[in-house]
Parts: structure tokens; sequence; C-alpha cells
């Protein structure tokens, strides 16, 4: 059932006993907004568990209560799983069969499935964080500084840094009353831009990789196994190509095992999630990706005359 | 004489032919108030000519009106001459001697010299554009999408896309008025990003030069005459060593010709100031630099021994 924040709010004050759990891989903005929530739920004396079923990336482990959240195994007693920031429940992978307590899902991915027993979803929130910032005004939680932090951390790593099209005028306000609550956001890009040695190493053969076809158009990085394994992230790598003058779309490759290759693209008018669609992928206009089997070579081939048709008929529509 | 900003814009109200102008290495703070407040003015029906004395760096051509900045020659008629983001008259270079109307400056510069016959300095300020927000709201200005942008620009451009210590909570609420009027904070995040292939081929090679010491606290750069002409700018290469896990003081040094090497220093947590000051420079605590005589590898010798005073002083206050 679509529930307003409000009832959401309510399903929150009636429930003693909860779970609060966010997606797989988790990201700034579901971790940030678990933190938040289940602060402020504590505050008013809630029994609050927190699960992710999987590791906190080590870059989080700043913020405070990182490290109160459980890996999901066995039974766990609750009245109310409240799942933020995941579109589908297959996304909170083993934390769905800990508990047959109902579920409310606070999100806002358009990719939402609605599969919870109540779900507030507003896709037009840069993050779920920005959410849960009105639902604390609505329940009246005190924003202390950690839950600030917390919230500041969603909002920015999902809008970039406030980089992104998804930034509005809102996440800026909701910022800026989250510094006033004591977030601090030069420790928090600092922190969250710090980089192991090894990235940064990696980020040189990144360079090394670099192609360009179409005229300069389209710039593509590819990264083999060897590179990937030996680099704790390659998350970033992709905006090297992308900030090139006169690159329309970049394209990362990502050879993860011999025979399949993981594809990112990003645009800056091309719709790239045509693209990514016509090989099983999806994704947004301006960023998409797909998974294809096949050695590099001639997956490089086919993604590349893909991409060439759709560059080039873009362009005729302006020489003409 | 040191007048309020309702004060400033009184002035600017009297006057009907006004010159408006920065600093040279124009940025995006002095030239995005420089248009701001330009196009303001000339809503109001005054005589407003736009002086620089230097190039607009091409990134900043996407600004309305950055084609109609002129370079400063011969004597030109005005009754007031706008001083925006300068500390001091030696750094709008020419455009001093172009008239001999009376100085307006507005700036947010702490080393402000107080050169001007009226001034307005807000140190607390992150940029220029944020005081130039509140005089156009004083003056009932009319914020255009064109002036949105500029003062985003302005803005974004002096707190590093709000990741720096000078954000404050009314830098992102400025920010969200500016998009409300018209910024699109994607756009101009984008377009300030974009590099020319040079600099991204430079990186390369600067990340090549990465040397560490003092246990991989200090992480320094090396840039010879070679790269240096190679490539557009050396903007955001001290970031790599900045960024790098354990670092603690990141320096560049820039070899821009035989016998002199100019330093950049970023810290976390080390007061590199005072480190600047001891080699004839200056700056922040965070962010310093110098100029110093001598083949690179005197230089570093120096530099090198000096840090690491600073740094192990700053850890035995931990150790003990």
């Amino acid at each position: 059932m679509e529930v307003s924040l409000k009832r959401a709010a309510e399903i929150l004050a009636k429930a003693n006993n909860i779970i609060v759990t966010g997606h797989i891989y988790p990201d700034g903005d579901s971790l940030g907004s678990i933190l938040a929530l289940s602060e402020a739920l504590a505050s008013f004396n809630k029994k609050v568990q927190m699960y992710i079923d999987d590791d906190i990336p080590l870059v989080y482990h700043f913020l405070k209560g990182a490290e109160n959240v459980q890996k999901p195994e066995g039974k766990v007693q609750a009245d109310l799983l409240v799942v933020l920031d995941a579109s589908d429940d297959e996304r909170i992978g083993k934390v769905k069969s800990i508990t047959d307590a109902p579920i409310l899902n606070i999100d806002h991915h358009i990719s939402n499935i609605k599969f919870a027993d109540y779900w507030y979803l507003d896709t037009k929130a840069a993050a779920t964080g920005e959410i849960i910032m009105a639902l604390l005004n609505i329940m009246h939680a005190k924003i202390t500084p950690d839950i600030a932090a917390a919230l500041y951390t969603a909002i920015a790593t999902d809008c970039g840094f406030f980089r992104y099209a998804n930034t509005t005028a809102n996440t800026m306000t909701q910022a800026a009353r989250l510094i006033e609550h004591g977030a601090k956001p030069n420790i928090i890009a600092e922190t969250l831009e710090t980089k192991p040695l090894n990235t940064i190493l990696a980020l040189k053969e990144v360079l090394d990789s670099l192609e360009f076809y179409d005229d300069g158009k389209v710039a593509t990085i590819t990264l083999l196994p060897e590179l990937i394994e030996a680099t704790s992230t390659t998350e970033g790598f992709i905006n090297y190509p992308r900030n090139i003058e006169g690159v329309e779309v970049a394209v990362m490759f990502k050879v993860v095992e011999e025979g399949s290759v993981r594809i990112s693209m990003r645009s800056k008018e091309v719709d790239v999630s045509k693209i990514a669609l016509q090989f099983g992928g999806g994704g947004h206009k301006r960023a998409a990706g797909c998974t294809m089997p096949g050695d590099i070579k001639a997956v490089k081939d086919q993604l590349l005359s893909a991409i060439h048709r759709h560059v080039n008929s873009g362009q005729m529509r302006f020489e003409q």
C-alpha cells in the first residue's frame, strides 16, 4: 500500500522493535539513511537493529554507528522491517529472510517495484537521505551532529557532491540545514575522496588504456582482470575519459573474467540507456551499463559500432 | 572608508557610468561576480563596462557576457570603478590606470589591504559571489538565469564545489536560491570539469613522478618545464597525492624555469602556511605555497626537511 510520509511516521511510531536495512553493495545514501533513521528511532526509545547483507566499505567507517550494522543470520524478533534506498527485496539479500514482520519501504529509485507492505517513493528526491530528512522533521526528531553527518553523506554521495542532474534547490537547502546541525562538508568530502595508493597507481594504467573513436567523440578505457584485482575500487575511473574536451560518449570496459565484459557508459547528449538496453542492460539517458559475453576485442567492436550509429545520427540533426 | 553593503548599493545607485573589474588570472569567482553585477547594473539603465587585464580562461567562455569583457587601454570615462574579489589594486593590473574615478571594492579575502575609497569586506563569505548575491538582493535586482549561472559559478568554484572548509550553510542556501533562479548545477559542473586531452595525458606523467616520504605521510609530485608547457593547466594535480590514504602533507614542485621552483602544499592537520612563510610564501593552514630558488634537488631536500620537522612534531603530541 502506498503511504504518505506522515503515515510512514505513524507506522514507525507504532512499532517498538524495528529492523532497518538497505541494499547490498551499500553506498553513502543507503548507509547514511540507515544510520540517521536508526539513531532517530533509538532516541524515541525504540529497539532498533541495523542489518546489511554485505560488508560496509572502509570509506564509510567514519560514520558513527557503522560499526553496529550487523550481517543477517538466523531469525530476528521484530515488528517492522524498514527497507531504505532499495527498489526491490532482492536487493536486501538475506535480510529478507530473518523476519516476517511487515515491510515499510522508503526509496527514491524510479525502478522501485513496490514490493513492500507499505511504501513511500519520491523519485524527485536526489537521495533517500533527502526523504529521511523530511521524515525526521515530521517525527520531530532531533538532528544530532551524527545524524547530520550521516544524512549529508547520503545526499552528497548520491548527487555526486552536487554535480549531477538530480541536484535540486531542495537538495541544497537540506544540505544547508544539515551544516547548521553540525555536518562538516569539508571533512566529509575529504574523507570520502581519500583513495588507497593502489587505486591511484591503477589510474596510471587506466590512462594508458585510453582510446579514441569517431573523431574523438568517443573515448574508452579498458580494465583487464589483473588491474581490477590490484585496485580497491574502479569508481570514478570513467570520469577521466568523460571529462576530456570534445568527448560525447565515454565507455569503461571491465574484463572481470575472461569471456565477460562489464560496460559502463556516460554521455553528454546521446541516450546511452538505449544502447545498454540493446545489449540487455539499462540505466539513465546519460549513465547506463550492460554486461556482454565474448572476448574484449569482439565486445569492443560490437559496442563501438552501436555507439557509432548513435553518435552519428545525433550529429546529423545539427549538420542539416 | 569602510561601508555597509546597503551603502555600497547606494553608491552604485548614484553612479551612471561604471567600470567593473576584478583580479588578473581571473577565476570563477572574480569573473562570475563581475558578469552578475554588471548585468544587474545594466538592467537599471547604467552604462557598464567590464575590464580585466588578462585573458579569460576558455573554460569560462560559456558564461553569458564573458565575450564583452575588455582589456584595458588608454583612458576610459567613468564615475565609479568597482573592484571585485581583488584584495589589492596591484591585482587589477592596468585597469588601475584607465580611470581616476573613485573605487568601490567588494571582497572576501582576509589579505585585503583596504586600498579603495569605499570597501566592503566579508571574510566569512566563501566567495565574493556570495556577497554579490546579497547586494543584488538589497538592490532589488532581478536574478536572471544568466546572473544565476554566473553567481553559481562564482560560489561553486571558490568553495571547490562545496568541498572546502569555507562552505557554510549560507553558501548552500545561496546556491539553492540560484538553482531556483535557473542555474543548472550539473551543466556548470560538467562544463568546468572538462579538460583538454593534453591535461589528462600530463596527469599520467604527474602520477609517474609520485614520491613518498616520512612513512607515506608526505607525498610529492614534480612537474618539469616540458610537462608544464605540454598541459593547458596544472590545476587539480595536487589533489592526487593529497587524496591518497595516509598522506598528511601533499606537495607539488613546479619547475617553471631552471633554477626556480614553485611549491604548492596541501595538508590535513599540519599548518603548512608556517612552512610556506619560512620560505617567503604564504597561504592558509591547509593550503599554502612559496617559490624557492635553486635546482629541484636542493629545493626538495630543503622543503622536505622543513616538512619532516612539522610532520614529526605533530606526531609526537599523539605518541606521548
